[in-house]
């Protein structure tokens, strides 16, 4: 026992960030602990109360500090185990989330004379601010033939890094001056845990226009859109991109008090929040597509094939195993629809029946919908309740729901939603095939996957696919961790460390027939509608 | 004093019945009682408990004659008059309601055979049970050219009285072969009052397919469509159509038993409901549009011109005012739509926040609205929560909203599907100006004109026009009162007696210049996803 040793994964998400103590020995996952970011996201105002202009979606830097240093605290006390035999650590964040720094790594919102400028906070992924430079971005590079176009599926989405370090230089250009560096919100992290600065191939290649063979966009590409972006990349925006076989560095001084851990503990590169579920979820073979819902939802193929697919995020070679290409698609809400829906369109009486039999106001909903069964004359809603991210790439496109009569009940709108994220999956499925990337294998990961009955037999119906859900409820966390056991040494690759470490799947939603061909006949209507408004654009 | 007379006007409407007893010499409105059905509208299931079809909206005809003999009862203690000084009574009330009766005209439900029958029962104006056969007697019509076809608008409604009776016959057809007549619930009242069977012009003319010129429908038409309907024009449904200068006859022995009126009493034909307001609104001139806004909508237009207005319920000559066409189109739900919401779809901290407040969710949710003003690139909904009556009389459609995001909260979904029901009437207006009818004035009537200030500016604002509010909160059954009076001889016609006796407007909303601008842009959106999804059909 005495040569044991663990490793902690930590997985920094919209919301929470959630740490997994493994051993790496015997596989066990031996604490978990769970810290809220006190600011969670800020979408209307900054913590002066200065109000923010819609679409925003920001957040405190701070509270990722408080969180680290909280859940490693907490999952070494539960453990019990002594620190220093902590011998690594992952992370795994959520993506393009950035912000600016300073020299020494301080967040720029720190200092007095930023406190009241939302540029100078972190910009979360879901932050819509940068449509219009996203918009130019995209003009530009298609009016120069910009290679890096095609790997992102043809579009630029406002969500990534550059759009959104554009519109700082334009919004807030003192900010933007002010910023030693721009970087994730991980490889932040990583950088006051080592005293390196790293930036993860993952992101890059995901969020920042990034390949292994060209770089980044070039310069003259980025003074033609803006003269003052010229020289950005190499200052401002650090060339050295590490892959998931490096590491990122070593707990130092400043580390060791900002987390607790040894000083010399090594830190593994940070992967993609997404990405890091992979190996924890043991999907590491060609074809096999993992699918996460949590508020969002993430679509992860690995593949043998090298193709562009339209529409989607984008994909990188080795990004989470050697030699897969690994494409992402995503969904901009999921679980924040359902829960939009439980804050605004649930009536008194409904709460009320949820406290009599006391349970989950999701439960309660979910157990009416249950009841309602797949129909094909009901409700049809479009899931763009924060635009439509594959395989639209249009982050200003709404929701909507049709069908509606003076008898609809809450319930039906409810799983109408419901209904509508899987069709919104099918169509990403759907499009991979049609470009010639086949999904073979499907396995449903995150809290909507686990705890969902009804909507996983709903996904299993629409998609016509088995579908296998994980067991681990931190499947991130637990990535996290499978890739500092490699990066400390306990295993020679990540194939290796997710063939001991991982959870296998405990449960399987098979498609049952008659739900499997009235979900057919909805999904046509789905699509006739998706198509529609795609047109229709911002309208 | 002691030569005044009085005359009393009741409105049977969707949910309770109304009487306002006047005094014909000094026009005062006396006293007023209210008596809400004790079954309400079935929906879907009969007092046995026996599950109804969706689609069917059934009544109790018992309902009824309890209500006649309260609120005649109500009226004449309140006003403290001997009942003998009551010298006329006007009945108005939705339509198409239509029973089967028998000989001596009980409603064939309350016969012990047919309780569980729902064909035997009221079928009641916004039942949509009879689709199927509205389809087919329009397709009939068509193939046949059937002239009468072009009056209404080129569509029969599954609303009207021919379907429902077809539908009666195929799904029930023992109540059909029972039935002695199909009588609309306002003629058969008069039927019980006064012992004598009689059609009111403006029923037959607007829900029966009945003119002046060339009576019902032939029976070879009704053969064609069905040999069982031979001969039914005639037997089972009256050709003793009477105009609105004719009187029903007089209360009898078990009309004055029913109703607590004296015996001789006059009873004038009965009035559609809507259109039994436009006198005591003392809307009589040409170009003259009475839009009355209650559970649903209708609007009645008074015009020289005799135009085929497509999509239209129909039109009728000496419908209300003589030598005047009156026309007459309808939104299937208004008021509707807004409880639907109120009751479906407002959060619980909502209704905690009214309470606090100590006011209805409806105003608190009217604060809400008007504080978010007329925005363009909110929400957009289309009306059609019980179908389309007008322009596009399809009972199938089903209602959208589009537009949301994360953040949209209740009192936006509540403003656009005001505006939507705004949107809706301006499609009618607009389809009455193409077509050579023009709409001059615009003068508004029933519970949500007078209540709600917010609703009735966006009318304006949407229509860009004035819109006058009429004081009375009865206006349909001042207007029975108003025919009355006439029928018991105190007036020489209506026009005299509207002038007399009717209510002038007591509020008027203009167009604020602004928000027509953005209306204009949002109407534009409305009417594409009008014209597509009318176009969709029975998605």
């Amino acid at each position: 026992m005495k040569n044991e040793s663990f490793v902690i994964g930590i997985d920094f998400g919209t919301l929470s960030a959630r740490a997994i103590l493994v051993n790496t020995s015997t596989g066990e996952e031996v604490s978990t602990s769970v810290f809220a970011y006190p600011h969670g996201v800020m979408y209307s105002s900054l913590p002066s109360g200065k109000r923010l202009r819609e679409n925003y979606a920001l957040q405190h830097p701070d509270d990722y500090l408080i969180a680290l240093k909280s859940v490693i605290d907490g999952v070494i006390s539960e453990s019990g185990i002594d620190p220093t035999r902590v011998k690594g650590l992952g992370i795994d964040f959520t993506a393009c989330t950035l912000l600016p720094i300073d020299k020494v790594g301080e967040a720029l919102c720190m200092r007095s004379e930023f406190s009241d400028e939302p540029h100078a906070y972190v910009k979360l992924w879901k932050h819509h601010g940068a449509a219009r430079e996203a918009d130019e971005i995209n003009a530009l590079a298609i009016e120069r033939g910009e290679t890096w176009l095609d790997t992102y599926g043809g579009t630029v989405s406002c969500e990534w890094a550059f759009p959104k370090i554009y519109e700082t230089l334009r919004c807030a250009e003192e900010v933007y001056y002010a910023a030693d560096s721009f970087v994730e919100a991980a490889d932040w992290l990583s950088l006051l845990l080592t005293g390196k600065q790293t930036r993860s191939a993952t992101f890059a290649g995901y969020k920042w226009l990034w390949n292994s063979k060209t770089g980044y966009p070039s310069n003259d590409f980025l003074k033609s859109l803006d003269s003052r972006l010229d020289g950005i990349v190499g200052t401002k925006i650090s060339e050295n991109v590490l892959g998931i076989d490096k590491i990122a560095g070593y707990v130092d001084e400043r580390g060791s008090r900002l987390s607790g851990l040894p000083v010399g503990c090594v830190v593994a590169i940070p992967m993609l929040d997404a990405h890091a579920a992979m190996p924890a979820l043991n999907i590491t073979g060609s074809g096999e597509l993992m699918v996460i819902l949590g508020t969002s939802g993430c679509h992860i193929l690995n593949s043998s094939e090298e193709k562009e697919v339209k529409g989607i995020c984008g994909y990188v070679k080795d990004g989470v195993v050697p030699e897969l290409y690994t494409y992402e698609a995503g969904q901009a809400a999921v679980g924040d629809i359902f829960d939009w829906f439980a804050k605004n369109c649930v009536p008194a009486s409904y709460e009320r029946e949820a406290a009599e039999k006391n349970i989950g106001i999701h439960k309660l909903l979910r157990e009416k919908a249950m009841l309602l069964g797949c129909r094909e004359n009901g409700l049809v809603a479009l899931d763009w309740w924060n635009g439509n991210r594959s395989v639209l790439v249009n982050p200003e496109l709404k929701g909507m729901i049709h069908g509606f009569t003076l008898l609809t009940k809450p319930e039906e709108i409810y799983r109408a939603l419901i209904e509508a994220t899987a069709f919104g999956l099918k169509v990403i499925t759907e499009r991979y095939g049609e470009s010639g990337v086949s999904v073979d294998k499907i396995c449903a990961a995150g809290g909507i996957a686990m705890k969902d009955e009804m909507m996983m037999q709903i996904y299993a119906d629409v998609l016509d696919r088995e579908i296998n859900i994980a067991a681990s409820t931190q499947a991130a966390a637990l990535g996290s961790a499978i890739y500092a056991s490699v990066a400390a040494g306990e295993y020679s690759d990540v194939v290796t460390a997710a063939e001991k470490l991982s959870k296998k799947s405990v449960k399987r939603y098979s498609p049952i027939p008659e739900n499997v061909a009235v979900y057919k006949k909805l999904y046509e209507k789905y699509k006739k509608l998706h198509d529609y408004f795609a047109e229709l654009g911002n309208f």
